[in-house]
């Protein structure tokens, strides 16, 4: 089916993320505090969505300790801008190997959870999205592997499900998409279903735009969703996915370059992302119209 | 073969084309002067290139006068600004039919010229590059056709080479893009060989992002390429094809928009186009840099 | 959206086309009876629709007497054969040019027809189904053209349609595909829409798969389509098309051989693609199934 | 760069497979006779490659003994027939988790070597070649993990290359195509490089046609590449193969059957392989025709 150019597009801004990025660039926000003052900047620089892990505050390392994402989900709902929240259950699913011999048992840097425990803060803070990261891969580490099996996505999506969060896929290669149509197919992600499409992360789809495209063209009509790509890529995209019909995410997790030599802000790659959309004819669109769009519940202040 | 985004890009500005668009903007020149003026505003914004036809001064309507050509190119040449110029040769070659019985004759608003006179003003003006429009389609209008046939192209490809002029491609379809690589392999077209890639000319191949991929697929491995969409995707293709590996086109021959309900200036495009370019962390090159490329010889003044 | 498998697949035989094969294979059938039985026989080895032209019985050259389609025509209604007889359209839109100076008149090999004399004898016969050739495009040889105006398909359209005839889109490129959508907005293309995919006809889309998909990709849900591609690759797009969701086209108009060196009949042909579908899985549908899908009313005998 | 159809394609035949196949087929060779024998038939009809797993004589499971192999191997050198041997490395790397709670182990069911142990048959038997799967998935089953992390695969691509065999990557999604062209930059990988692109397997790359071919661009010049697709689609990918450049393979441990309601054997999926190759007008070619492209040392029996 014909591809049509999107003309009204929500920006999300991934806030922070996992990786280690806290100590390669100021702006990367650590505490709960930061996090929430960052995504604050964002909605108001454009974002409608700000998609939150939570860090250390004193390491900045990731952390899913429950009190951090309360307090970022306290911080951003007190304050008065209007934002959608997005929080991360993607941590919890990480076994390392440690070399290539022991093989019969997961390393000790390995942090392997529950279902349970896996979405206990996306019951206990009730964002309006969460993401679940639809398959299991290799990622950039030598040997660290993402987990996420059929078996516990069933799970974790039907406890968020269950706690009328709504779920974003987030899909690393084309088999990740794959299998989340087979979910949704099964009811286990109701509709609307939103999906993000994320390129360049290694080992996933690299971020060529004929890998694009069969993502792209594999999103089931109905289905709404965003993409970005990580790192140099990040404005590029913004462009390749409203031209694909898609939306659009940036930020500090994926990128934290603003120009050559410039480390830049959430806000500043809000501000350049809207900048491109707007140049091609798009409009950014708010967070109440993303709530009609996905039939987002307005949270109250928890 | 693996796509890679082009880090050293260089921008075309089309400055004012032949469509019926002298009267939907101020910004779009008419007179040589304002045609070169507005080229060298375009060179100083960014543009290695420009591309340039030439109108009748009092009407704004297209015209292929020779004396037009060689005001333009003087006027270029004369400024202080260094910039590569590109003149069409695509007119000449339009058909004109006048309802659908009377169809054994070409109707009168007809411009049917031989090949020697398509390329008369390239011989005399010796730009470094001029276009050649490497197929034969409706365009827009009901019963117009821009009619360039094989063995028209081959005799224009010949009297340009022999000029000494490097041939632009111009690609409207996936078609027009098979028979360049045939004229290419019969060595009509000599190396290094450039093709524009021309998205959303209606009748010619639409500009989503699939038929796109399509025409870069099909670029030949050591090909330099260009691509621009019309209208108000024009923006969104700077960075489609920077990402697909390719160089850019802007200007007000394909697009007069800058923002809703803001006519733009050349300049302006070119400059929106530049800070595109440069987001994604590719560099503009300048007109030394592409004839370094395409092997090109700077011209003196006429 | 998805692509998926078609695996419900009609064949169309493409029985003898308007190209100069008559003098190199004995099988490429000239005269009505000849043409007739090529059909039958294609019919009776699976092909659910017969697309078929007329030559001048003497010399093999094409035609578009009216005598020779009425003559065909009767002839395959009244076989025992059930049919779906598709008639093709595309005659009487030929402009040869002569030499690239002497432009600005139509050459004296040329043969333009105006709209009424190009349908005459699809009003005439009724066939279910007729060609449009939906776009204007160089053909192989150097200086022909293949001329279908928006204006003159409009026109053609509308006679066929109120002829009760069921337009079988011809797309040679991507830009054909986006004007046949065209006409379909506009209503002068009536539903169910039917289009054929034509790959590899020079100078239209190539038939590389990449090319291919665009034009998959851009054929809207809802629509009826099929493919092929000329020459050697004819049974490797029997299995694209099917894997693409299309169904399939074969037959001499499209390529003389079975095996290297082994020249085939239009039978033998169909007869190798309904092996490709069923291999994979798929079922070769009837005349009576085509209708049904298609909206076809059945004719009685002229 | 544009895609060109191979006409000098050769055939693996994947023989059994480590699927639960062997109760749904009798034709799926358990034995180290039968698996010889198959793979013998098979290279008889036109396989120029075999590639084996093992499985245990009496329940038909999948094993990793050496002494299997070394049987499978000798029987295979020993037979009169000339046919390049290609074992699978793939097992060893097998997680199973029990429950989406008891996630801090890895379950009893899994399967996980380390590199010297998974690449032991490999280094005693020295097939000319050997895969290797190049990324870790969820698979199929519900709580079933294919791990090859990057520094095992580092690690047996070593072993591998020491040992003489040439490797063929599989690649079971986009992501893991990019992680063998890390390793080939990296130098683990040597030249000619070997790719087998793996479509349809769940929950990797999906078989539609523009995921194909987003693995298909992505292929490196220069690198030799094979497809095939799971299940009902093995014929149609074939033909797909072919058409986009690659070589094919078949074999039951692919798909079970020939026609609705028939079972296949290797030697049947074979033949049929062939005459669709054939068909498209390509040729099958020989072991030694893939031992000169390879760069393979033909083995004398162990």
């Amino acid at each position: 089916m014909p591809l049509t150019m999107n003309r009204e597009v929500f920006i999300t801004c991934a806030v922070t993320g996992s990786g280690g990025t806290q100590d390669r660039s100021p702006h990367v926000p650590r505490s709960p505090k930061q996090i929430a003052d960052s995504a604050i900047d964002a909605a108001k620089a454009g974002a409608a969505v700000v998609h939150c892990h939570v860090r250390d505050p004193e390491t900045g390392k990731p952390s899913r300790a429950l009190a951090l994402y309360r307090e970022v989900t306290e911080r951003i709902r007190d304050a008065g801008e209007d934002v959608v929240l997005n929080l991360t259950a993607g941590m919890g699913g990480d076994i390392y190997f440690e070399g290539t011999e022991d093989m019969g048992r997961i390393g000790p840097r390995s942090d392997m959870a529950g279902a349970a425990e896996r979405v206990a803060h996306v019951v206990a803070c009730r964002p309006e999205i969460c993401t679940l990261d639809c398959g299991t891969m290799n990622f950039n580490e030598a040997d660290y592997v993402m987990v996420n099996t059929p078996g516990m996505l069933r799970d974790m999506a039907k406890r968020m499900t269950a706690a009328g969060v709504r779920i974003e896929i987030e899909a690393f290669d084309t088999g990740h998409l794959w299998l989340a149509k087979e979910l949704e197919r099964e009811g286990v992600i109701p509709e609307p279903v939103l999906v993000q499409l994320c390129m360049g992360v290694p080992w996933g789809a690299p971020d060529d735009l004929n890998t694009f495209m069969a993502m792209v063209n594999n999103v089931p009509s109905g289905w709404h969703w965003s993409a970005f790509a990580l790192g140099r890529h990040q404005m590029g995209y913004v462009a390749a996915s409203v031209l694909g019909g898609g939306n659009v995410r940036v930020g500090l997790e994926d990128n934290l370059w603003l120009d050559k030599g410039v480390l830049a802000t959430n806000a500043q790659l809000v501000e350049r992302a809207a900048t491109i959309i707007e140049n091609m004819g798009a409009r950014v669109i708010t967070p109440a119209e993303v709530r009609a769009r996905l039939k987002l519940e307005k949270r109250a202040p928890l």
